[in-house]
């Protein structure tokens, strides 16, 4: 049991957080991510809505197989159903939690719910007590709690710790509470349910830029777990961001009296990780996680911390393991500070994972001077860790020629269904002509939803990665590649996402 | 005069914002900023900090003259040359201030001043009357105000209401503050001061991420003038973020009795606009201007949302500016159209850009079928509104080689000096050979600080646009290019690096 001085750190980054980056994790990606949570110390991980796919129920299940010291939470509504899926997703957790909602403001029992207040309560009552025959520990949420009644809210929190929960969370599901309010509110809920031993949670959103000040409102409440995301993910502008949280936690324990398990040097590798395998990327000037973050521009501000880093510096870029400079790998670099570099870098790789990787990794050096941490996450990401579909064209040959003589030109081959064909087409760039020649071979033609490309690095071969999103027939699928020649990580990302559909629409009888 | 419900809105973009860039905008980009500030309808803009640097001069000098409706700021220490060099860059606006400021925290005072606090309240008096005596609206600043003794910090303030400043502003440099703490600050800062008829300010950085929730604290304390930048720019994690601010007054209206006077619906365009001309990207779960703000993923938000906006929806979109879709024109739109979309887009463009700007639409259309708002908008940034440098080297010819068969290969002509001279390279990539290539016909070896590529949409033929920042000799320069060839985008934006390299040592008299 943690002491009263202990704010729990319950990450969604992979439910709440997932659901909003267009993207589709897939599972040993989310056991990746599951990873690099459980070496941040993280009390609670929701590793996704087993009821929503299949996809989440076997993320939940792996989740739970592979990581064993953060509770892992499932996300259930009220309904049986979801609650059985949660709680067969999560029977092999060493430590489980079934997350049940429903609404409790008028609006939304009003217009989405079509239910009364009374049969809202039913609903907690069931759903809850359900849950609770399934699993020692259950979190009850009343989705949009900021919205809601104050009576009936209370009514429903009682409801659900009669009927079983310890946890009880207060969601600002849509952004729109203000910080001196949001800490009266939860102070007011706490008190007129007056049930000593429980857990008080917030999960706050972003829409106005104060997921952060309501969450550490609502510690000053008394609330001691808090919802929250890496790189501050989540639905529309997302949730309250974990590292700021927890930083102002850290840094201002005198303020709050109260502080996280978190391991905060970790912070900066998990943020890349996740904005690795999400492709949502962080702006510059994020707190705690930006790479300006800790960057001091002006003249003034450097000559200031030239005289005293605490003029200008309120916490140590080292605290959350933000690199001073980027370490670069070369061709005399051994097996030894390779896998030391990937470890430090926030991957948790198998043997035979590694082994690939330090071969890949031989390649690059084969190609460019200097291999930046980039570059390393770059082909971690695009060869190593993406589980890829099973392949069913293939790149073998290319040719791209561009020119302020003629029209960008790509001949591209393609392997699959046992032979070769090749096809070439011009475009209005190289990524264009190349998208275009494969098109020519593939018997059906996806349409293009989102197109983005990076370099990992400020060199001029630097590995340059790119994201795809294709879809066909209402199948989305996602592609991403990584070379150092451009062109070819946007063919590589193009042909993953081909195939990833394939995958898809094979698995759901659709004919492409 | 503004009646006591107005809190003003004084935009740091240019200053605080540029200054975290690594950027530097040029006069025309910041005089184009500047308007955009103007429709949004700021209360005062600061335009930079013209002692910093004859570019800054300059800027101040341009937007006074071409900005009349908002009070047009200039930043200085309180050193006499500051000071009467902002009164000079000041000169032409329609309404001037010079804000002033200095350091009133012991660590501050200590080791960066090298003074005591004596020796700083002579110097705020003898600063602030001497900007008073050349304005008529002189702005006082307690730099690092939060971590400053409360009674030293009082009689600054009072020292300089007795000099002749008339806004006081609290700022919260580091962004160590908590909204309850910052609230209670400001409130007895006012109180011991206690001087009606002055107008208090705050500057909250973001390095907690609480930087908007410490302003609206601070409006609840009685403060009437909030600073803060568009897309949160500034210092390592950024200034407080406008459009997050004004939201949250206009939203909660009820909450807090007061309101600014922004247009808010020309926040979308005015953050691509900032986004575009600084390089610095927002990220997708950025609150208000990201793209995914008002983006409903979860399968249960979009049933809720077609039940009842309100269920998820504490603004609207459009509220704010934010397109629906992109609207995309092609081939067969006109002038007119054409014209009514920049403007739309945020820009105010002379007649002569205007009919240059149609002219390259023309020529876009002929390439690609649907020419979207981001690709308007990178050749716009690309062609039209960046005054380039006198062109040295130019591009003529080029074509580039990639394919699985064999190195990457590029040959590059560019006109220099009165001829022209063509080299050929391989690299890693196409861009490591094309700029390998010109290289080889530089006189000088140039290093890449930065590097940065991104597609202007999801199309496969969208408009590619390259940022690149060269060191050499220790000046620091950057170029944008923007192509349907991402490759070509990449060479515009190197050789436009290296002509301004070249302008740049020129001026400064060193030999590249």
């Amino acid at each position: 049991m943690d002491g009263p001085g202990i704010v729990r750190i319950f990450d969604t980054t992979m439910r709440d957080g997932e659901q909003a980056a267009r993207i589709n994790l897939n599972t040993g990606e989310k056991v990746q991510i599951a990873r690099a949570l459980e070496r941040l110390n993280v009390d609670i991980i929701e590793a996704g809505f087993p009821a929503s796919s299949k996809g989440d129920m076997d993320a939940v299940i792996n989740v739970a197989a592979e990581v064993r010291a953060p509770v892992i939470a499932g996300l259930a509504r009220t309904k049986e159903s979801d609650i059985t899926a949660a709680g067969e997703a999560l029977r092999g957790a060493a430590r489980s939690r079934i997350h049940t909602f429903i609404a409790t403001s008028a609006i939304h029992m009003e217009y989405k719910l079509k239910m009364t207040p009374g049969e809202v309560l039913k609903e907690i009552e069931r759903g809850v007590s359900l849950a609770r025959s399934i699993a020692e520990d259950v979190e009850f949420s009343a989705e949009d709690a900021s919205r809601s009644d104050m009576d009936f809210l209370a009514d429903a929190f009682t409801a659900a710790i009669e009927s079983g929960a310890s946890t009880l969370n207060i969601p600002d599901t849509v952004g729109y509470a203000m910080p001196y309010e949001f800490e009266d509110f939860c102070r007011t809920v706490i008190k007129r349910v007056n049930k000593p031993g429980v857990v008080w949670s917030v999960h706050c959103h972003n829409d106005l830029g104060l997921g952060v000040a309501n969450s550490l409102a609502a510690v000053r409440a008394g609330v001691r777990q808090v919802e929250c995301t890496i790189n501050g993910l989540g639905e529309r502008a997302g949730n309250a961001s974990m590292e700021e949280i927890v930083m102002s936690l850290r840094t201002r324990k005198d303020h709050f009296g109260a502080d996280t398990k978190i391991d905060t040097t970790k912070f900066y590798v998990t943020s890349k990780l996740v904005s690795g395998l999400t492709g949502v990327p962080v702006q510059p000037n994020k707190a705690i996680v930006g790479v300006n973050a800790f960057a001091h521009e002006a003249g003034i501000h450097q000559h200031g911390m030239l005289c005293n880093r605490a003029t200008y510096e309120i916490m140590t870029p080292e605290s959350v393991g933000a690199p001073g400079t980027d370490l670069h790998l070369g061709k005399h670099s051994g097996r030894h500070a390779f896998n030391e570099r990937t470890e430090q870098l926030g991957y948790n790789l198998t043997p035979e994972q590694s082994a690939s990787a330090f071969e890949y990794f031989k390649e690059l050096c084969d190609k460019k001077k200097d291999v930046s941490d980039g570059d390393i996450e770059a082909f971690l990401l695009d060869r190593i860790l993406r589980l890829t579909p099973e392949i069913r064209y293939e790149l073998k040959d290319y040719a791209v020629t561009i020119g302020s003589g003629g029209k960008p030109t790509a001949s591209i081959t393609l392997a699959h269904d046992g032979g070769e064909t090749t096809e070439a087409a011009v475009g209005n760039g190289p990524v264009d002509a190349a998208y275009k020649a494969i098109l020519k071979i593939l018997p059906f033609q996806p349409e293009l939803a989102e197109f983005r490309i990076r370099a990992t690095s400020e060199l001029a071969d630097a590995v340059g990665e790119a994201h795809v999103i294709l879809r066909c027939k209402d199948i989305k699928a996602q592609g991403r590649g990584a070379s150092t020649d451009i062109i070819e990580a946007t063919m590589r990302a193009y042909l993953e996402a081909v195939n990833r559909l394939c995958s898809v629409a094979a698995a759901r009888e659709v004919a492409m």
